[in-house]
Formats: C-alpha cells, structure tokens, sequence
C-alpha cells in the first residue's frame, strides 16, 4: 500500500507539519511546467495537485483518462469541473476538503504576480504564501535532488543506454554512416524509443564544426555535415520512465588548429580539477571555481554553469555554479552533470559533460562521454 | 534601414508612449519561455531585452556568439556583465540610458511573484508594473495574434511543407513503409529538416490505437504499431524561421465499431460546423460554442479548447475556447487552429486539426489534414 509516491508525500507531510503548512498546491501548465507533480503522484502533467498536511492527495487532471491509467492519489477531479483554472480548483479542493479558516496554504513559487493576486482574492479566508526560497518548493527541490534506489537505478538504465548510444555513435561517425548533424540526432532517438526508453530528454543538440561556436545553436539541429574539420559538438539525454541523463562529446576531427588544441587541452584540465570536489560534504561552488581557476590562467572563461542536477528535469537542483548566492552541498544520492566548455566565435566550442552519482565515498560516473578524435 | 524588426518595436513605442511606459522589460528563461524577444530582436532567446520609449532596444543574451549572428538591436551587453541576474541587467539597463525617476517600468506578466518583489526593491526610483491584461503583454500578445506579409509567407511555406509530410505519411503508411509511431515520428522530422525546415516545431504526438484515448500520449511516440485497426492520432507541426505549422490526421483503419464511427462522425461535424465562424470580427468563443453544440446534441464533450493562434509559439493568441471570458474577435492576418477532438477510454480518439488564415473576405485553410481511412 506504501508506493513510493505515497512515502514522498508523507516525507513532505512531515516537512508541512513542522512548518504549519495545511496545503500545498502544485501547478503544471503549459509555459510552467512542475515536474513535482509526477514525482508526487504519477501524473506526468498539465494538472493542478493539491497535498494537504493530513496526508490526503486530489488531483486535477487536464487529460482524466490518462490520470486513471497514470495518477497514484486519494482523489482524482477532472479540471474542467472548475473551469480548467487553477484558483477555481484549489478554492474547490480547499472548501471539499474542509481546510480550517487561517490556514497557510503556499502555492506555487513560480505562481505570476497577477495569479498570485487572484489566489489570495479568492482565498480570502486563509494565509496565502509564494516563496521561491525557505518555502516548500525549496524544500522539494532539496527532495528530489537527493534520488532514492528506485530513481538511481532507472537513471543508471537511462546512463546505460547512453553508453550504448556514444559508441555506436562513434561507430557510425568513423564509417561515414552518420555524415549529418540530423543523421546523428535521428540516430539517436531512433535507437533510445526502439531499445524501450520514452525518447530523448530535451532535444538533441548537433552541431557540426560550423556551429559549435554556439552553446545552444538554433536550430538544435540542420542537415549540415558533422565530424567534419575542426570541433563538433553533440549534446543529448536519453529518457527513461520520465528520468533523463544529459551528455555532451566534442568530435575532434581532421586538423585541429592551436586555438582549438587550447579549448580542448583546458576544457579536460578544467574538467579532471572539478571533479576532484564532486564529493559530499563539499559546497558545489567550489567545484565551479575549481574549473573557473583553470581557464582564468589562460584568461579564458565559461558562459555557463559548470553542471545542475539531474532527474525528472534535465536541469533540476542542485545547481553547481560559481555565484556567491549558491550554497548547494554535494550529498549522497545526488545525480548530476559535470559539464565545462569554452566556445570561440571563429575556432568553434568545445564541451565534456558526463552525469556523476555522488556517494558515501566520493562519487560514480555514470556515463562515458569523451572528446574523440577522429 | 528600417527592419521589420525594428518596424515592430516602433509599433510598441507608439503604444508605451500612449500608456506613458518608459521601458518594457522583456525575459526568457528556462521553464518560462517568451518568444516576444525573437519577434522584437531577431534573438532566439535566453535573453533579456529592454525596449524603451524613446526607441531604444538593448538585449542581454546568454550567448553573446549567437546574439552578434542574429539579433538586430542597438545594444548587445552580455548578460554575464550583470551575473546572469534579470533584476541586476535591468537596473543596470536603467541606469546606463538614463531613465528618469518615476518612469513607469513594465516586467513580464509571467513574473514570479518572488522575483517581482526583487524588482521593485531594486528599481526602487521607479514604479514598476506586472500585468496579464490590459498591460504591455497582452498588447504583445494582440500585436503577435495578427500576422505582417513576411510571417504570413513564412507560415504558409511551412504549411506547404506540412501538406507535403501528409500525403507522403499517407502514401508510407499504406505501403506498410511506415509501421510504428516512432517510423512516423523520425519520418516527419526527417523531412523536414532534409528539407531545410528547422525541424517539429513542438515534440510529435504518434499515437496508436492503444494510446489514442489520450489528447497528448505519454510518451509521445513509442515503438508501438500505428495504422492497425481503430482510431490512430498523429499531430505534429514544422517550423520553418521560428514559425510553427500545427495539424493532427487521424487514421481510421480496418474495421471501425459504431463508437468510434460516432467519434469521427461528430468531429467531422463539429469542424464544419465550427469553420462557418472562422470569419473577420466573430467572437472566437462563438466557433466553439458552435462546436460543443454538436457534440452536446450526442451528450458528449470535448476535453480542450477548439483551437488557438500559431507563430512563433505552437500556441498563441488568439484563444479560441468557450470560457465566458474569452473576448477574442477573429481578425484578418491571425493564423489559427481548428482542431475538434473526441476521446473514448476503450475505443480510442479521433481528433482533426488544420491552420487556417483568417482573410478579410473569410478564411483561408491553409493545411490540408484529414481523417484518413485506410
């Protein structure tokens, strides 16, 4: 009876207890998605998720039919029996349930202003609270940062197939099987559904030697040619059971010129110094600085973050950066990226990005991307 | 000299200057997107932008290599100057064009609350404004909903495209070529990059019989079979130039029970009856009523909205729902969606889908998507 949903929402409960929250509601719509919701109940979205400090869970559900089939809670509401808005639900939710007057109910933290000035015209009886940090969408990304067996082993199945995925990708680029950056997306996706996974994570970034100057190009991907002189880049996650695994590998290829021998050369020297401070105990900051030091003697630096969780989101907590503000702590049963990359307008970018397991003793990397030459 | 890009910042100018809005702060973000940067600046995203009443545009992009590429503003700063912060870049941008005190400051309607409440601390001087109607983002949004000459061509090149994908899904999916949601899904994606199109302009939905019953299948495509007996969906769209097509084919295949002849029977009625509305200053919540008039005769429902606007989003303005609230009047050069659907938990859904440009003498359907039998 204790599904694993069901022990994530008393862990909560307990939080809830201690901080005098009675309800907490969590939104998923489009432009604002709330991976909560699924690590919760289920529900892989487009819902309204309401979890109250008596242990009790109502779903409202955008698509009913896929809740029956998806969604463990007490209670599943078709949205529309509220209009599909989500203060006409948790006002509904909140009177069914008989939640006592004066109650601190904290909706979402990333709730707009002007909805969040119609929570609390509509909920004039209670104590509305939206707070992005100390509240309770603080202490669930702290939850879900920390994966228990059942996510270790689907994101370890997730890492595996990427593994998979890297050498036969390699494979195919040296035979001159994958020639385009939209072969090697296909690719990829084609063997993650095949092999059973839900796809890829986010979509996949190719970027032949013309466009890895971009950290993000746009398009993601063209029917331009990959692997060809100079630096490419491939960045993707493969998606298992709504667990995603994110990797980069830079393709060497042909005559590398000194400029890019540099990118390379400091992007591993940055990447083998920060992984010496993946380990509990340590503030993630440091291992940021740790890879900002190695470029800073070159006079280089980073345009991004150094790394992020990993999980139901491909970018979730903690977040592993160099900001003054950022007090994240690598602890046992996190899952997370290790990602430098330099990019240079005319030589290209270079990026080396593998997903780590922190541990008792240190830490496991999961996957096994690398530069390759070619 | 005068871009369209530029044409359309003057077009806002004259509205700020009419409202008395010194400085419009635009923000795109991981998990809140806002594509009003491209249409202003020719920037994909992950960027703020601020455009000032004076004329001034000045953006701060994450990737500053992408920005010099394809942005057209007056100043590119790299977002890093201010530490990757919103609120830090726009005082930053404040201060250095010189704004007087007391100017009104307009911040995305789909501020946070959290992160609002760290804008006016900071932009102290200033009165600073968050608005989901009757503010700049619903100008945006009314701006956005009516298309100028070089959208309008780009969207009806990417509807050709769509046309093209069709008949040759068709054509595969008869043959046998094409046998499970993923050969649809990697076929549609294909092409369309093959074809030089920036790809799906939103994740492919290919469901099954099996999975039909739901509006949006979880995962979105899998290895299983499509085109076997029943009711399979295939909704997708291809971006061409940022610019998203969106249609949804269903495939009835075999032998079709009465329930699922009932299905394709009422939304075929539904479209036709709905598409009499699609016309130059009709309220667009009057097509939908009209469509939940049929199903309503049958005591059936539809679960979402009847259509909406596309463009650079696969989803804009204008809404085209039933709620009573939905004030939005069809208009010549909006590019809209009409798209019925039914859904049965055991014999699957059925659900049509084409893009229609709304002309001064009517509309003009722009895709041509269908229920095809096979």
């Amino acid at each position: 009876m204790n599904t694993m949903y069901q022990k994530r929402r008393a862990d909560l409960v307990t939080w809830m207890a201690r901080k005098s929250i009675s309800v907490v509601l969590l939104e998923d719509t489009e432009g604002r998605r709330e991976k909560a919701i699924r690590y919760f109940s289920g529900h892989p979205g487009d819902a309204l998720l309401a979890i109250t400090v008596t242990g009790h869970a109502v779903l409202c559900p955008w698509d009913i039919n896929l809740a029956e089939r998806m969604s463990d809670v007490d209670v599943v509401i078709p949205y529309s029996d509220f209009g599909r808005h989500p203060v006409t639900a948790a006002a509904g939710i909140i009177e069914s349930i008989g939640v006592p007057a004066n109650s601190r109910i904290e909706i979402p933290g990333h709730t707009p202003y002007p909805l969040f000035l119609q929570y609390v015209g509509t909920l004039l009886e209670h104590v509305v609270l939206c707070r992005e940090t100390e509240g309770v969408f603080e202490e669930i990304s702290r939850m879900r940062s920390i994966k228990d067996e059942s996510e270790i082993a689907i994101i370890e199945s997730a890492c595996a197939l990427t593994d998979t995925i890297i050498n036969l990708l390699e494979k195919q680029i040296r035979s001159g099987k994958i020639k385009t950056e939209l072969d090697a997306a296909m690719f990829i996706e084609h063997t993650a559904r095949e092999s059973g996974a839900d796809g890829t994570g986010f979509e996949t970034l190719a970027a032949g030697s013309d466009r890895s100057y971009s950290i993000h190009p746009v398009p993601a991907y063209t029917n331009a040619k990959i692997g060809t002189t100079g630096l490419s880049i491939l960045d993707f996650g493969i998606m298992i059971g709504g667990y995603t695994s994110d990797v980069t590998l830079t393709l060497a290829c042909g005559k590398i010129n000194p400029t890019q021998e540099k990118l390379i050369g400091l992007v591993e020297k940055a990447y083998a110094a920060a992984i010496l401070k993946y380990t509990p105990g340590t503030l993630t900051r440091e291992a940021s600085l740790a890879a900002d030091a190695v470029f800073k003697r070159s006079k280089k630096s980073m345009p991004h973050a150094l790394g992020h969780g990993i999980g139901l989101e491909p970018h979730e907590g903690p977040a592993i950066r160099n900001r003054i503000e950022n007090e994240w702590v690598f602890e046992p049963g996190m899952v997370v990226t290790l990602e430098p990359g330099l990019y240079d307008p005319l030589h290209g970018g270079c990026r080396l990005e593998n997903d780590i397991l922190i541990t008792e003793e240190g830490n496991r990397v999961l996957t096994n991307s690398r530069i390759i030459r070619i």
